[in-house]
């Protein structure tokens, strides 16, 4: 074994629009240190890919090919919900790291996810201590729900956000102009299930230049059909039409979700229907008014081709600064975004300890939400403001982004298989 | 009353990404030809507001937010759903809209719509024959459903193909990284009740650089539940993922739509659900493999942070040309897009009968769907690409879009009131 140590880095849960301009960060800062890590191996689908020795050799991908990643969304090396157990439940697994690991002189654990995932990345920067293996784990940022604590916000949640504000904004000029003979409501599901980060920045379609009446249904306020019939009547009246922004974990007092709320198929079969045909149906039988309903799904969190030039280069920044970290020694740490200014926008990466960041889910202070629970505040407008803040184009070829898919070469097993 | 005479213009039906982009092109070229144009009007919502007298004086927006309507979606004059019956069966309407012209000096009249709006244009085309008053009536094509004849397509197409292409791309490969231990299965409605072509779009995600398995279902194919589930099992299993792109006109071979298929409510009340969620379900039922689904609805047609830079042309190149046959005393015509040659991409406008373009729906032709019936053919492709091609961003302000909205400035009533 040289002195020089191998990098392991893998992508964890549901990916992103910049989750890949991350792991661009990595490699190419890996690249430039090439004095002290070797090779870059990264986890195909994630975590798993360590568990079974499914490496794939990153140092066998061209330098254009690495700096494509910058603009391609998805997870180029293929990410997984996995969830390591605790060392205590499940030995076996961190075992069998250790061996991928010294099998293939691995040093540096670089894991690219969210709260989960920096919980598994604090339990790997843990094996030196608890079983003995040298190891450099650094966390790095990544989620749409924007729910990380200590960094001010997460990779990944400002491009969602940008493209959900747009959204919301084209299809509220669209209902506008109809309004007077059809559609008068527009009801679009966004991401969301504990925090309602993204359903606020629907409300970011409303700007100075033009006022456009929104209804916004946060996962953090209990849903009260009466108040969000008036809401919408109200703003019916008062403009001609409205705009929904429902959140997919908006649940009843009871913690049932809407998205359950009892819809059967031809066969009696319960049906997961979404939020937005349930609210849409709601507002017909109360108010009678005719209604177009959206759900985004995943062509929000993909939706490179309007990301947020902000969040591509805090993305990239996070992956630049955990190989840094690394190389200076600091186990057990996550980059973190600090907002140094707002006008103008001015961020700073920070080391953040991983145990501050692991278990702890970040929602939307009270403070962001209005009175009436419907909408945001200024304080919120002022914070997601800045992280949706520029434009970041993919390049164009005959009409479609030129993503890029990497070659994923693997590296030679040197182990027996793993059962999972 | 002066020789010189005003024009009315009039959005009708669905708004688009570009429809406002014909506005701008009608709008400027008669200013520049104010020997022979003197005021434009434009209906506000629609062809209501010229039998109301609801008339907006065009001639009161500044000349920088006329040019911003190339870029901003919707419909900025209002637009509606409202189809003028035959002469026979509602004289008075005619005799309305006849009042209104002479009220105001109106002898042009531009009518930006779809099929139905082609055939009430030809109805006010012909007023001068049939009732006496001279008037020189052309057809702005508009639709999102390229269902227009003898135009090779219709300018707002481009930019949805170009949306659901670009989504579908991104959202698979979105899958393609999760599809090892999550979502399997990707669908997503889009537009077309009766004509596939947005649906064919959703094909273009998959490129000569990277394949991506796809499955189509078009509203001009019934639907074949067994089929199809044998067609999404086959790449599943080949791929490890797959995208479905599903028309909300797909139908069952009795005509029904999958859309309508006995959902119910906690109440019992018949849910109309979007065609994604059944499709979604079979999957579930039939394969058992993990789903996602997404309803592009409005998000389709209002997209015009990615609309395709050919469609922004034309849709300009056909108000402006509108304008053209007009002062030249061209009646009862449309400008069509005629394309000139496909590699590179050349096409000019030229002049079509109205009588030719009124009640006639282009659907796709069979050899644009492969024998399967799920894809489409390498001809299909050729069509669909030129139309997509090229980028037209609109201005940003604080990672929004500049979209301009109107002052419209009501012209004074000169009529007594009229109940539609």
């Amino acid at each position: 074994m040289s002195k020089k140590k191998n990098a392991f880095y893998a992508q964890s849960g549901g990916v992103t629009a910049v989750i890949n301009a991350s792991a661009c960060g990595v490699i190419e800062t890996a690249r430039k240190h090439k004095g002290k890590i070797g090779r870059v191996y990264a986890g195909r689908n994630g975590i798993i890919g360590a568990l079974t020795e499914d490496l794939i050799d990153a140092n066998k991908e061209s330098k254009s090919a690495i700096a494509a990643l910058r603009h391609t969304p998805s997870g180029a090396f293929g990410s997984c919900r996995f969830k390591l157990k605790s060392l205590e439940d499940n030995k076996r697994e961190y075992e069998r790291l250790i061996e991928v690991f010294k099998a293939h002189n691995i040093g540096y654990f670089f894991y690219n996810g969210g709260g989960d995932s920096a919980d598994t990345c604090l339990k790997v920067s843990q094996i030196g201590e608890t079983m003995g293996y040298p190891i450099t784990a650094v966390h790095v940022p990544k989620t749409v729900d924007n729910d990380l604590p200590i960094t001010d916000n997460c990779p990944g949640f400002g491009s969602v956000a940008k493209y959900i504000a747009i959204s919301t904004m084209e299809a509220s000029f669209d209902v506008a102009s109809m309004c007077a003979t059809s559609t008068k409501v527009f009801v679009v599901e966004v991401m969301g299930r504990h925090a309602g980060w993204i359903a606020a920045a629907g409300a970011m379609a409303s700007t100075d230049d033009y006022e456009i009446p929104i209804v916004v249904l946060f996962p953090e306020v209990e849903f009260d059909q009466k108040k969000f019939l008036k809401a919408v009547d109200d703003k019916v009246k008062k403009y001609g039409y409205c705009s929904v922004v429902v959140s997919e974990g908006v649940h009843w007092p009871d913690g049932k979700f809407l998205a359950e709320t009892g819809l059967k198929d031809a066969f009696g079969h319960s049906q997961l229907g979404g939020a937005a045909p349930v609210v849409a149906n709601m507002i017909q039988d109360g108010l009678g008014y005719k209604y177009h309903w959206a759900v985004a799904d995943y062509l929000q969190r993909a939706a490179r081709h309007i990301a947020s030039k902000s969040d591509v280069d805090q993305a990239y920044a996070t992956g630049k600064a955990a190989v840094e970290y690394a190389i200076k020694g600091h186990n057990s740490v996550m980059p973190a975004i600090k907002r140094t200014s707002n006008k103008p926008y001015r961020w700073k990466i920070e080391m953040a300890p991983l145990s501050k960041v692991a278990n702890v889910e970040k929602m939307m202070p009270a403070n962001f939400i209005t009175k009436d629970g419907f909408g945001i505040t200024k304080k919120c407008r002022e914070y997601l403001a800045p992280l949706m803040k520029g434009e970041d184009y993919p390049p164009y070829k005959n009409g479609m982004p030129k993503y890029v898919v990497l070659k994923k070469v693997a590296v030679p097993k040197k182990l027996d298989a793993f059962e999972l």
